[in-house]
C-alpha cells in the first residue's frame, strides 16, 4: 500500500490506548471490544472511509446525508456484537474468537469501496469491483497482522463452517442493512425509513445452522421490509439523487475523454491514474500495490477539487457538466416503467442543441436516457426464514400473508430521460 | 467572484421551483418561505458551505460531526422563522419584508467562512476575518440581486432601526447559538447538550426594542447557560479536537514557508493562491474580486487533498505532519490553567529530538505549547434579560441565583502542550 | 348532566384564562386555538376523559400505555388544526369557523367513551354504543353552548356540504387514527408503529371534495397501512391484552348476575347503576338525562375500586375473577385460526373442575372460548385515493403493487380458547 | 397483609414464566434479571403501584403524566443493573448475590408509597411516613420468600460493608432519580429536564467504598444539577400542582372532620379505615397486619372515586371542593419569598366571605396561606465527589466553579397564598 509511508506511520503510529467508547448519534455509545479491533479502525485504510461518503451526492436532496462509510463500519459493527450477545443467550455457542471475527468481517466488509462507487464504476474504474477490492484489502491486512484476520476472511467469504456467522455479515437480514437502513434514515431525516433493528435483532435466533427469525417478530420483518422500499423510491432511487450522479458520470466519462486525447487537465494524482489508465481485472493481479495503492488515496475530496478546477476549463462540455455538478445545477429527469420513444428524444436533442447552441455530435452529454434496475432485491436469491413455535420454519413469502411477494423480491426496472433543466421543453 | 463561470451559469442556472420543504434531521420539514430566499440558497456562493463542515476537524472525536455550514445556516433561518412568527403572536409587528430580511441576515451570517476557520486563520489567511469577508460577500450578493438584500445588510450590521432583528440574528440568544448548540449536540452525539431551543423561543418578547425572556423561561435559560458551557468543554474545546487542529496549523505554516523558499509543492488553485501570497486587510479592498474570487473557491476538499499529496513528499516535516493529519494520528496534548515550565519543555524538546533523530531547529514542529481563549463569553458584552411579570427587567445574572456570574461570564484562558505521542514521554 | 352540582360548578367554572399551550410528550407544544376550545376541555364532561385510559388493560402488558383519552383528543384536534393548515396552503379554501368546527368535531369524536369500553360493551352496557352517546353528549354541550356546536356535530355526521372535513375526522386517513397509531406507539414503546403522520399530512389534498394522498405520500402509506397493522396484532389484539379484558367480562358478568340475584356488592354509585340496570337503547331516549348523568360518572376507577372490594367477596367465583384481575393474575389463552375442537375443551373443563375443585355449572367463568375479529378493518368500506400527478386518482389498492389487497382491508376473524395459567394443562 | 385472599392467590399465583423483556418508553427493552425479582414484580403488593401515579396531580397542569410508581420502579432497577455492570468492567467486585440484591433493593425502595403521599400525608395518614412503611412491607415479603431478601434489605438500609452498593440506592447519585428525573422529564414533555443518565452511569468509579464520579463527567454533572433544579420549579414546585395537592388536603382534612363528627360518608373500605382511624406511629407497631392490609389496598382510585361521590354531598364545603378537584377547577395560588401581609389576608378572606356568601367558620377552606419547602435538597447532606485523574477526590462544589453551591444545596422555603379562581380579587 505505497502512499503510505510507512517509516512516518511506524514512529507515530496510533498508541495502543484504552479508549474503548465511540460516541455515535444513532446507537448512543459504542463500545470497541478488543485492540485488534481498535487498530483496524486507527489504520489508515479504514481511517480512509472518514473521506467517503455513504450515500455519495444523496446530501443534494437530502442535506443531512453526509455520514460516512467510517460510520456505517463501526456502527454495523456495534450491530453485530449486540447479535452476538443475544444469540448466546438463545444457548448458541460462539466463541470470543468466532465473536471478533465476524465483528471484524462486518466491520472490514465495504473496505473496497471508493469515492462514489456506483458513479466511478459506471465511468472510470469500471472493471474494479468493490468486492475483489476489498477481498484484496483484507488480505494485505491479514498479512499485516500476521494472519490475525484468517478467521473473518473464512467468514466474510462463507468459507466458515459456522454458516451463520456469514449470514449476519451478508444476508436479508444482516448486520450491513440493519445498520444501514436505521443510519440513512437518521441523517437523511426521512424518519418513516426507521427500522426496529434492535427488535429484529432479539428475535433472531439460529436453527440448523440458519439464521431465523421466531414467529414473534413476523410483524417487524413486514415493517422492515416495507421500510427498507421505501428507503429505496424514497431515498436511494430519488430522481434527483440519480440526476446528479449520472451528471458525474458524464462528467468523468468527459474527462477521461480528455485526458486520453492528450488533453491537460488538473487533478489529484489518485485521480490522474485512474484517468489515464483503464485499469482491467487481470492488471488487478499483476500490479496489485501499485493499483490499490492509488485506488486506497482516492476519495470524494478528489474528484470534487478536480471537478471545481474544471469547471473553468476551456472545453465547454467539461466545464459546464463540472459546474454544474459543483453548484448543484442538475439535469432534469423523467422517470417511467417503460423505454421512451425514440421520436420525442430526437425532438429533445434537437431543441436543446439550438437552444444552447450546442454540437450535435456532443449532445449525449445533455441529453440521454437510460435504465436503474432496483438490483438490491435481485442479487438476493436467499430469504427470509420464520421460526415458529412448533419448531417449523416457512419462508416469509407464506408466513406473511400481506405481500405480493413477486413483487417484494423480484427487481424492477426503470427508465429515466434526462435533458438540461432550463431548456423549454414540454414532456 | 471569478472562478465561477458566469456564462456557464446562466445557461443553467437554477430554476426557479417551487420546491419549498427541504428535509431536516434535527428539525423535521424546513419550509423555504420566499424565492429570494430559495435563489440564495441555490446560489454558487452559498451551494459551497456544503462542503465546510460546521465543526471542522471534530469528527475526529466524534465520528458523526459531518454536518456542514450549509445546514447550519439553512437550520439557523428556520428558528428565525418561527422565533419571528411567536413574536408577531405577542403583538409585536414585523412587516413580511423585515421577517424575509431578518431570516437572509441569519442564512448568509456565516458566508465569509472558509475551510477550517481557526487553523486557516492562524496559518496562511491570518489577515482575514471572516467577518470582513462575510460583508463584501453579502454586498457582492446585494449588488447581483438588484438591492434585494439591502436590508438585511442593514440588520446584519446593526444599522436598522428595530434593534431586536439585530439581536436574534446576534447577541446571546441568536438563532445562531440556537442552532449550532442544537445541531452540534445531535451530531456529535452529545446529547447532554441539547438545549430547549423550542421552548425559549416561545419564551422571547421585545420590550423597548430590547429583546428578552419572559420569567417563567428562567431555568430553560439558566439550563441553556450550562448546556453551551457543556459544549465547550465537551466538543468545542475537547483535547483532541485542539491537538488536531494544531496539527493542521503546523502543517500549513510548514507548507507556506516551503512554498515561500521556492519549493514545488503540489496544491489546488486556490489554497496555492494562498500558501503563495500573504493577503492582507488592504489587498482586501485593492484586490477584492480576485481574492474573493479564490476565497470562495477554497474548501475543506483542497486542504484535505493537498494534505494527503504532501504525505510523500520529500520535505521530512511536511510529510510527516501531513501524513499525521490525514491518518489522524494525533500528537498528544495536556491541558492546564497555568504555563508549563520552561525547563519541563527544554526536557522533552530534547528527548524528542533524540527519540527521532530530528534537528533541533524544527523541534517546535513537534513540541509546542500556546494557550486557548473561551472567547465565545469573552466577545459578548451583551447579556440576557428577564422580563418580569411585573413588567421588570432584570439581568440574568441577577434573576438566577444559581451561577457564578463573573465565571459564566468571563473568558477563561488554558495553557496547551503538546508533543508527539510515541515518544516515551512521562509527564 | 346530573351528578355536576351545577350552582357548585358556576361558582367555580374554569376562568377564561389566557392559557394556551399544552405540553405534550407526542408533538411537544400544542396550543389551544380558540377559546371555545378550552372551554370545552375544561368541561368536566371533557376533563373525565382523564380518568379513562385509551387502552384500558394494555398496560398489563405494556406498562407505559396508562395514557387517557383526554391526551388523545386533544393531540387528534392538533393534527387537525397542522391538516387544515397544509390544505389551506394547497389553496382550498376553510374559513375560519369550519376550521374551528372541524377541531371541534375531532376533539369530541370519543366523547361517549366509557371506561375499559369493549369489556363493558360485553358485559353491563351491551345496549349503549359509544357513537350513540357520542351524539348525545355533543348535543347536549351544544345546548349549553347556546348553538356554537351545531357546524361541528354536522361535520361530525357528515351533514355538511364540505364532505372532506368529515373525512378528516372519521375515515381511512382521519386524525383520530393518526394520533392514537402514533401515540400508541409511543406509549407502548411499540417503536415500529410509529407513523410519519407529519408527512402523510404534508401529501394530503383535497380533490372533487374528497380527501386524497399526493403520490410521492405512496410509500408513507404503504407504511402508515403495515405499522397499523403491525399494531393491532403487537398491541390491540396481544394475546395477553384480550386475556385481561375477557377477565374483566367474566367478572362484570358475574357481578351483574349477583346483583340481579340480589346479592349485595360493594360498588360507586354509577357503577351500582348499570349492575342493577339493563338499559335499553330505548330507555336512553325516555331516560336520556338519567342515564348520561351516571354514564358521565362513571370511569376507570369505579371499575378498579369495586374489583378490588369483591375480591374479599364470600362469591368465590367473584372473588377469584376480581383478585385475579386486580393482581394480573391472568388466564392462559390460545389463539387460533379455526375452532377448537369440542372434545379438547371439554378435557380441560373437566381437568379444571378436578384441580380447582370447581362446580360445573360455573366452569364457564373459567374455561371458554370465543372469536376475534380484526373488526377496525371491517368497518372501513371507504378507501385511500392517491392523486397523480397527472390529476387522475386511483385507489391505493391498484396503485400500490405491494400488497394483497385483500388481507390487508378485510377483516380477520381468530378463535381463542382461555383457562386458568396455572391448572396442569397439556395443550 | 389481609386484603389479599391468599387462598384464592395461592391457586392461581403468577406462573414462573420465562417471561423477561418489558418494554419501555424511555428505555427501550428491559431485562428481567432474575426469577426471584420476576417473582417480586409479579407480587400484588408491587402490582398494586400500578395504581399509584408517580406525580399525583401533575397531570392537571403535564397531562402526559400518568406514569405510575410501577414503571419508576422497574426502571430505576434497570438503571442499577447497567450501573453495576460498568462499575464491574472497572475492576470492582460485586458479587451475583449482591447485584441482585441492589437491583431489589432498588425495586422495592418505594414500596411504602400510598396514593398521592404528600397530600395524605397532611391530612389523613399524618403518623405514617413512607420509610417505615417501606421497611415494614419489605420485611413481610422477606418472610414470605424466606429471608431471600435480607441483603437487600441490608443494603437499603446501610448496614451492609459495601457502602456504595447503598448510595447506589439511596445518595446524591442514586438509581432512583436518575430514573425519575429522566422518566418524569419524558412523560411531561418537560424535554429540558432530560438526564444525561447513561453518560453519568459511564463516569461512575468507586473509590475506598464511595461511589464517586470520573473527572471528565463533572460537566454532565453540572447539567443533571441545573436539571434537577429546572425539574423542581417546572415540573413538582409548579405552582398549579401545588394549587391541586392543597386542594386535595383540605378536602380530606374536611371529609376527615366531618367521619368524625358522624357523618356518613361513602368512600372505598381502606379509604374508610384511615378516614375514621388516627392511625398513630405506635399503632403501627401493635397493629401492623390489620394497618398494612388497608394501607396496600388504598390507591389513588380510591380517593378518586370518594371524590366523586362526595361532590354531591349536602355538605356545601366537602361538596365544592371535591367537585373542583374532580373536574379541575383549582384555586388561583400566588407564591413568594415572603410571608404574606396579614391585612391582605383579612382583606381577601373578607371579600370571598362576601362574593360566595360563606361562613366565616369555614374560610380557612377557601382562603388560606403555608409554606413549600425545597426539602429534596435539604435532606441530603451527602454530596458528589469528583475524582481526578490524579487519584484526588474533590467535593462537587469545589471541583465546579460556576455554581454558588450555597444556592444549589440549601433547602429553599417559599410561601403561597390560594383563593377561589373566581372570586374578583385583585392581588
Amino acid at each position: 500500500m505505497k502512499p503510505i509511508d510507512n517509516s512516518t506511520f511506524s514512529i507515530l503510529s496510533p498508541v495502543k490506548s484504552k479508549l474503548k467508547i465511540i460516541n455515535d448519534p444513532v446507537y448512543g455509545f459504542i463500545k470497541i471490544p478488543s485492540e485488534l479491533v481498535y487498530d483496524l479502525i486507527a489504520h489508515p485504510v479504514f481511517q480512509r472511509l472518514r473521506r467517503i461518503k455513504q450515500l455519495g451526492l444523496t446530501h443534494y436532496v437530502y442535506p443531512g446525508a453526509m455520514h460516512t462509510r467510517f460510520q456505517h463500519a463501526i456502527g454495523a459493527a456495534h450491530l453485530m456484537d449486540l447479535a452476538i450477545q443475544d444469540i448466546r443467550l438463545k444457548g448458541m455457542e460462539i466463541t470470543e474468537e468466532e465473536s471478533e471475527a465476524a465483528l471484524i468481517a462486518i466491520l472490514l466488509h465495504d473496505i473496497g469501496h471508493g469515492p462514489f462507487s456506483h458513479a466511478l464504476e459506471e465511468s472510470i474504474i469500471e472493471k474494479l469491483s468493490h468486492e475483489d477490492l476489498s477481498d484484496i484489502i483484507m488480505h494485505m491486512l491479514n498479512k499485516e497482522y500476521d494472519g490475525k484476520l484468517t478467521l473473518a476472511i473464512k467468514i466474510f467469504n462463507n468459507k466458515y463452517k459456522k454458516n451463520f456467522l456469514h449470514q449476519l455479515v451478508s444476508s436479508q437480514l444482516d448486520m450491513d442493512r440493519m445498520d444501514y437502513l436505521r443510519r440513512d434514515s437518521f441523517y437523511t431525516g426521512v424518519t418513516e425509513g426507521i427500522i426496529g433493528s434492535d427488535r429484529i435483532i432479539k428475535m433472531l435466533n439460529v436453527v440448523d445452522d440458519q439464521l431465523v427469525v421466531e414467529a414473534k417478530g413476523i410483524y417487524s420483518i413486514e415493517k422492515f421490509l416495507i421500510a427498507r422500499r421505501l428507503m429505496y423510491w424514497q431515498v436511494y432511487f430519488h430522481k434527483t439523487v440519480i440526476a446528479a450522479e449520472i451528471l458525474m458520470v458524464k462528467l468523468l466519462q468527459r474527462a477521461k475523454k480528455l485526458v486520453l486525447e492528450g488533453e491537460k487537465l488538473f487533478s489529484t494524482h489518485a485521480l490522474q491514474y485512474f484517468l489515464e489508465n483503464s485499469v482491467s481485472k487481470n492488471d488487478l493481479i499483476t500490479n496489485t500495490s501499485e493499483i490499490i495503492g492509488q485506488f486506497i488515496s482516492l476519495d470524494d475530496d478528489d474528484i470534487m477539487v478536480s471537478a471545481k478546477s474544471w469547471s473553468l476549463h476551456h472545453d465547454r462540455i467539461l466545464s459546464m457538466l463540472a459546474g454544474n455538478l459543483i453548484n448543484r445545477v442538475l439535469p432534469k429527469i423523467k422517470i417511467q416503467k417503460g423505454p421512451f420513444y425514440e421520436k420525442s428524444l430526437k425532438q429533445i436533442r434537437e431543441q436543446v442543441r439550438k437552444e444552447l447552441n450546442w454540437p450535435e455530435k456532443d449532445i449525449d452529454y445533455l441529453v440521454f436516457t437510460d435504465t436503474i434496475l432496483n438490483y438490491a432485491y435481485s442479487e438476493e436469491n436467499d430469504t427470509i426464514k420464520i421460526l415458529h413455535n412448533t419448531g417449523e420454519l416457512e419462508d416469509i413469502s407464506r408466513a406473511s400473508d400481506i405481500f405480493n411477494v413477486d413483487v417484494l423480491f423480484k427487481s424492477e426496472k426503470k427508465y429515466f430521460l434526462c435533458y438540461p433543466k432550463n431548456c423549454n421543453i414540454m414532456y
